[in-house]
């Protein structure tokens, strides 16, 4: 039943040896990598806002402050971005932050860089779905009860999806992620057209208010002028910052641009900079002008300023909100890809369950997969679907992972001295400290609103690396051995056999436990009280029985305790020997028929498997 | 953990040999054994009010049948009384209906008298409970929203104190029974004597609105008079009866009793009629008089009469109730003790599964116990803890049982033929009409109302039983064996080890291997690409094994799948043999170290055990 229900949601198995690798053209290769970056443009300007906004009494005097913190946003891109192209040229078999600092700077950064990363990508798809719901959420009206189930329905779609493994995937990413773009630049050229040639003014507040997108107690603070504090300028900008998650996406798929892999993928990233740097800054430039006031989870600014900028609900709005629902979902796609194939790679290493790092029947590493699934749905209940309280969460390990990504290439440069590594580590050294610095603004600014959550994440998972490392070295250096202690290991046998009473099982059992010749062959049976016993022994006198039958008595009638007692006194009895405790079981082949046998053969399987020296056979009786 | 809270809840196991049988006086054996029936006079005459006044417009003319549906109620209770009197003389070692059906009926009729008791039992527990806590509810005006977490806390409390084991049955029973029967005598006697000598009139019907007891739409109906159909009739009858629910019990207990033992319960069970009897006939002529309204779920008949007959809440209202309270907690604490002893019986006979016949380590029949609880519980949800709704159900298997009791005691005049057995078969057969005719009744009239549900589960325990039986019954002639067939089996061994790579664990299981002997002995290696395969040649050439090494390829990645088909092969070369699957396993001793490792073995020993001729042998690696 439930490996039919497997087979329609995930298909049939493929063989390993079906797996391919396809270069991909820099026009295919732009969406797929680029599209988690670009994305964030769907809510980044938004999230500037939410916090200036948050703050009573500010006002419209918030708006002035937006073109500032983006041209700040976009400077750091800038910086980013000339730091991330070293990174190509210097790994092209994909130097993502978790490897760069694994060779660079040993194990422990490695391990920061590894666990910022997860939480990166768990965050990706919650905070991309929430965004991708509330794009549909502000077209359609739905109110913020439907965010929950909505971001859960697209996580399950987009999970069964990526258990079946996508194959086209450049085919499937290319439409949406250019379709946002033309929607986004049309939005932008013109809106400011219509803002400078054609004087359109500010979104009407009462408008809003006729809609329900904004209550009547915002409408009051927007008419009062305040002043903003320095924390919540910092905040704002660190809302901002994470316009540039996902621009790291390239430098992790270098070997799939086509030739000069390197240099292919330098031009996608300078493409992807500019588009993405051009969106931001030309959305928040309409923004401080059309001045969409919107409350935490109702309506996004781009759908508020694409109603006012085309003039009405037509067929230009829906167009940008579908297509802006579109990219969310692909960047949050994304994150299926990266986070398996992550954690796949560090489970190798040692640091994380092996399991991690087998491929399901379907070529794609299941278990990853499902775990991301889970925990990003997690993430989606516990902050009810809400983009802005997920945001202060996401900038931290981002921004972790550039910091130590960009701080092992300055290592690369110091270490190997290639042509021009001086200037290189310039670049990179000025790459790495701003990153450091904006990672450090992000955790003390948003501390409070939720940015000590992926801090501690990240510092457990750390932990857990390294405890599980230690676990696999121990049993590693445990098992080794070498070709000389081979013959070394004898086996001493002694064979006891539980016999409950004389049936065609328990001769079977019995004549297979003389076919393993041992030293010792003790037949043993457990008794409540006398007159059990009396019938025991008469039963084995009977069938003529030969084997040794020891009979303990179990006051309490269980079975698991006298059974380890005898055993442990048996034990005592020889020096170097082996156990092997035969079970006779019966095996019943409908589900209820279970119902009808005791279960204490079950206990005592497993109490015995974990008593050191005790070999456990089961003997099925099959019973039809 | 959890077994110390065991041991908390439940106290120190006891041994077998500490099990006591005492004998109870008279004085004793009443409490003991009429409980359940004497308990059924706090509701039975309000579910005959409910059924009468739910019919609208009937007013007070309901209450004008009161007391003749109690008499007729009393003549069923002489006949039963009576009719189960010889029961008492046949049967010293106690025959319940199941047992004496089983023989004088065949097994039919005995299973369908078993199983209409275990329903009697469980309704038993559900219908007390509920009843009990009614009975504080009215005292303390507790909502029915307290209904059902009160009625669990009762059943949770009953539960435990039964898993450990009432030891002073007697004396934990004496007193509640007594304290019950003395306020009952009084309010009757009280209320009689104010009714007929001081001209009490009825309960004002405006100071139940003002207590809220009674809505204003029941108000109305009050007012007008009515006719009542026949089947009206028949339901308050079906309803009265159930005041005969536990009257069999003495006929169960017979051994308990001191010598002579027969005559002392023949006695105790002529004493126990009288005063049920006596005061069911007593509260019903009271309410025919007082008229006390109440709505299906808010006050007891006998609360709001106490209130109006001791004119205020005193100490003697409170007396009341608690002792109401308190008998009908003792009487669903006897399903404690017969449902499990039963289904014990049942088990022995091979009809329910072995396991409700073990004692657990409180010497109690633990499992059947919590088995009484949780579809007692059920009950209790489903029908929010409503006395009235369960009600319905209650009646049928009380009369089924008490049929097939008579029934089989005809019988038994028929073949035993003792002296003056033909005047003992009038009485039965009497006896046996009698309570068939109202079975019938009960379940027609009552149909509708749920009195279906337990004639369903009746047919469907029948089934189940035969089922069971059957499954045993193959199973055992599958199993037996004579002496002479000892001999005849022999086993022909092929080994095979699972191998994943060369380690200490591995050389452990092939040395143990090595020491069986076999005919044949195969390491399997499972590899999912060449590369693997080349690899584990390799080791094994290193450390010189001189086994032969099969390796086999998972094209998907998985184990199982391989493994069974090469074993299937394997079979298939030789005849009559036994393969044994050697598996070196992990054992890890920390819990969370599990997860590191693949549960793969687990599935392959589930899907071995399944497998006919194969024997699972697990040899664990410990690691620390």
């Amino acid at each position: 039943m439930l490996s039919i229900l497997k087979r329609v949601l995930v298909g049939r198995p493929i063989a390993s040896s079906e797996e391919q690798h396809q270069r991909i053209r820099k026009l295919v290769a732009l969406p797929v990598f680029a599209s988690d970056a670009i994305s964030s443009t769907a809510y980044a300007t938004d999230e500037i806002l939410v916090v200036l906004l948050a703050q009573a009494a500010v006002g419209v005097a918030a708006f002035t402050k937006l073109v500032p913190i983006a041209i700040i946003v976009c400077i750091l891109l800038a910086i980013v971005v000339t730091s991330y192209r070293q990174t190509l040229f210097a790994y092209p078999n994909g130097g993502g932050s978790y490897i760069v600092s694994r060779e660079n700077l040993g194990t422990m950064p490695s391990l920061v860089a590894g666990a910022s990363l997860l939480v990166d990508y768990i965050l990706t798809v919650s905070v991309s779905v929430a965004g991708g719901v509330l794009a549909i959420r502000s077209a359609t009206n739905l109110g913020p009860s439907w965010a929950v189930p909505l971001c859960l329905l697209c996580i399950a779609m987009m999970t069964v999806a990526n258990l079946r493994g996508l194959k086209e995937a450049g085919a499937l990413f290319a439409g949406p992620t250019y379709f946002y773009i033309l929607m986004l630049v049309l939005l932008i050229v013109v809106g400011l057209y219509r803002v400078f040639f054609k004087d359109l003014g500010p979104i009407p507040v009462s408008e809003m208010v006729a809609d329900g997108r904004l209550s009547e107690e915002a409408l009051r603070h927007t008419k009062e002028v305040g002043a903003l504090s320095i924390l919540m300028l910092l905040r704002a900008f660190s809302s901002g910052a994470v316009a540039l998650s996902g621009v790291e996406a390239v430098s992790n798929g270098v070997p799939a641009f086509q030739k000069p892999e390197s240099r292919n993928a330098a031009t996608t990233l300078m493409w992807m900079a500019g588009i993405l740097g051009t969106c931001f800054f030309g959305i928040s430039l309409l923004a401080s002008r059309l001045q969409p006031f919107r409350g935490e989870d109702d309506a996004t600014g781009i759908a508020l300023m694409a109603q006012h900028v085309y003039g009405s609900r037509g067929v230009m709005f829906w167009a940008t909100q579908i297509a802006t629902f579109a990219i969310l979902i692909l960047a949050a796609n994304t994150a299926y890809a990266d986070f398996p194939r992550l954690s796949s790679i560090i489970a190798r290493d040692g640091f994380l369950p092996r399991q991690l790092a087998n491929r399901g029947d379907r070529l794609v590493f299941s278990n990853g997969i499902l775990f991301l699934a889970v925990v990003a749905s997690i993430l989606i209940v516990a902050f009810k679907g809400n983009i802005s309280a997920l945001i202060p969460l996401y900038a931290v390990g981002v921004f972790t992972g550039f910091t130590l990504s960009q701080a092992g290439m300055v290592q690369h440069h110091r270490r190997l001295k290639e042509p021009r590594w001086r200037a290189s580590l310039v670049v990179n050294a000025v790459g790495a400290c701003t990153t450091g610095v904006v990672a450090l603004v992000v955790v003390v600014s948003k501390f409070t609103e939720g940015a000590y959550l992926p801090a501690f994440v990240i510092a457990f998972l750390v932990w857990l690396f390294r405890s599980i490392n230690k676990h696999y070295s121990s049993l590693a250096k445990n098992l080794a051995v070498t070709p000389a202690e081979v013959r070394a290991i004898s086996v001493n046998h002694t064979v006891v056999v539980l016999v409950g009473s004389v049936h065609r099982g328990v001769l079977e059992a019995l004549a297979y436990a003389r076919s393993l010749r041992p030293e010792h062959l003790i037949a043993l049976h457990v008794a409540t009280n006398e007159e059990e016993q009396e019938k025991m022994e008469q039963q084995w006198r009977d069938f003529g029985l030969e084997d040794t039958l020891e009979i303990v008595f179990s006051p309490y009638r269980e079975l698991t305790g006298p059974v380890l007692r005898y055993i442990d006194q048996l034990d005592r009895q020889w020096e170097n020997d082996t156990i092997t405790v035969v079970i006779p079981e019966f095996v019943v082949h409908r589900w209820w028929e279970h119902l009808l046998h005791n279960q204490s053969a079950l206990v005592l399987k497993a109490r015995l498997l974990f008593r050191k020296g005790t070999v456990v056979t089961s003997i099925p009786y099959h019973h039809h």
